[in-house]
C-alpha cells in the first residue's frame, strides 16, 4: 500500500507509539492503517449421504471444486455469512447450521469458519460457479478440490459420519502443504 | 475513508462489477477497498478457582476490568493471538488453551474468539493495564467489567465449572444490550 485512506498523503512504515509492530502511518493526519486477518465463512451442506459441491467459475482455482465459502462481510454473523455464500454460489438454503471446522491460515492472513448444515430445497449454479452438484463419498473429485481447507473439511465429515460424532475441528494449515 | 491506498486518488462509492455491495473504488487504478470484520482473540486464564482480570489503562472503558484480549494480527493463529495478548496485557503465560467462546458482534464488525487456559507462572500489569489480579467468583467486580463479551465469558465459566462440562459457546451479541 502507499497512500493515506483519510487524506491521500503518502504513508510511512513505522512502529506507532505504544505499538510493537510496523504499520503504514500518515505523516499528515497521523491515521494508522492496521491490517488484520480476514474471516472466510462457508458451508458443508448435507443432503442424505451427499454433500453440495460447487465448481469454481472464478480465480483462484477456476474449474476446481469447492464448498460454498467466501469473505465474511460487515453487518453479518458467521452463520449468516456462511448461509449467504451458500445462496450466492449454490442458490441453496442451508438450515440447522453447526460450527464444524476452524482453520488458521496464518501465511495468508485468513481464518476459515465452516458450518455443517442441511440442504433445504433445491440448488443451482450461482454467478461464481460453473456448476453445482450433490456428491456421495465415493463420487468426490478428490484430485480436483480447490483448497486444502475444503479437502480437510470433507475428510473430517466422512470420518465423523462413520463414528456418528461431529466435534469441532480446530487446525492450523501451514504454507508448505498448501495446494 | 476517501482516498485510494494504492495511488492516492479520491475514491468513489459504487458496486463493483460482479459484486452486490457498495465499496470504495478507485476511478484511477480501479483498486477496490474491501472492509471486513475483525477478529478479537483473548484468554480466560484460570488458576485454581480464580481467573485473571486486567484493569484497562486505555480507552475504550478505561479503568474497567477485562480479560486479556485484542485484535488478531497477521502471521499468527487464533491461539497465538490470544496468548500474545495475555503476555502483553497481563505479563502472563497461558497453557492448555481450548477454544471456549465465540461472539458475533455484527454491529461493530467484530468476532470475538476466546480461549480458556491455565496460568503458567506469575503475572503483572502490562502497558495497557493499570493492574492485574486473580479473582474468585465471589470477588469478580461484575459492575465494573468493560464489555458484555467479557461478562458473558466469565458467566459461562462459573456456570460450566458447576457442571464440569466446558462446551463451546457460540452467540450473537446485538447492539441493544451493549454496555
Amino acid at each position: 500500500m502507499g497512500y493515506c485512506l483519510q487524506c491521500g498523503t503518502k504513508t510511512r512504515i513505522e512502529v506507532p507509539k505504544g505499538d510493537n509492530r510496523e504499520r503504514a502511518v500518515c505523516p499528515n493526519c497521523h491515521y494508522i492503517h492496521y491490517e488484520n486477518p480476514k474471516i472466510i465463512c462457508g458451508s458443508l451442506v448435507v443432503s442424505g449421504d451427499k454433500i453440495l459441491l460447487c465448481k469454481r467459475a472464478i480465480e483462484p482455482r477456476y474449474g476446481y471444486w469447492t464448498l460454498p465459502a467466501g469473505f465474511m462481510e460487515l453487518d453479518e454473523t458467521l452463520d449468516q455469512g456462511a448461509a449467504r455464500e451458500t445462496v450466492e454460489e449454490a442458490q441453496a438454503l442451508v438450515i440447522n447450521q453447526k460450527l464444524y471446522c476452524i482453520y488458521n491460515l496464518p501465511y495468508l492472513g485468513q481464518v476459515y469458519m465452516l458450518f455443517r448444515g442441511e440442504l433445504d430445497g433445491g440448488y443451482g449454479a450461482g454467478d461464481e460457479s460453473l456448476e453445482c452438484g450433490l456428491y456421495r463419498e465415493d463420487q468426490i473429485p478428490w484430485d480436483e478440490l480447490a483448497f486444502r481447507s475444503i479437502r480437510r473439511t470433507i475428510e473430517h465429515y466422512y470420518a465423523d459420519r462413520k463414528t456418528g460424532h461431529f466435534g469441532l475441528h480446530v487446525e492450523t494449515l501451514s504454507r508448505k502443504f498448501e495446494d
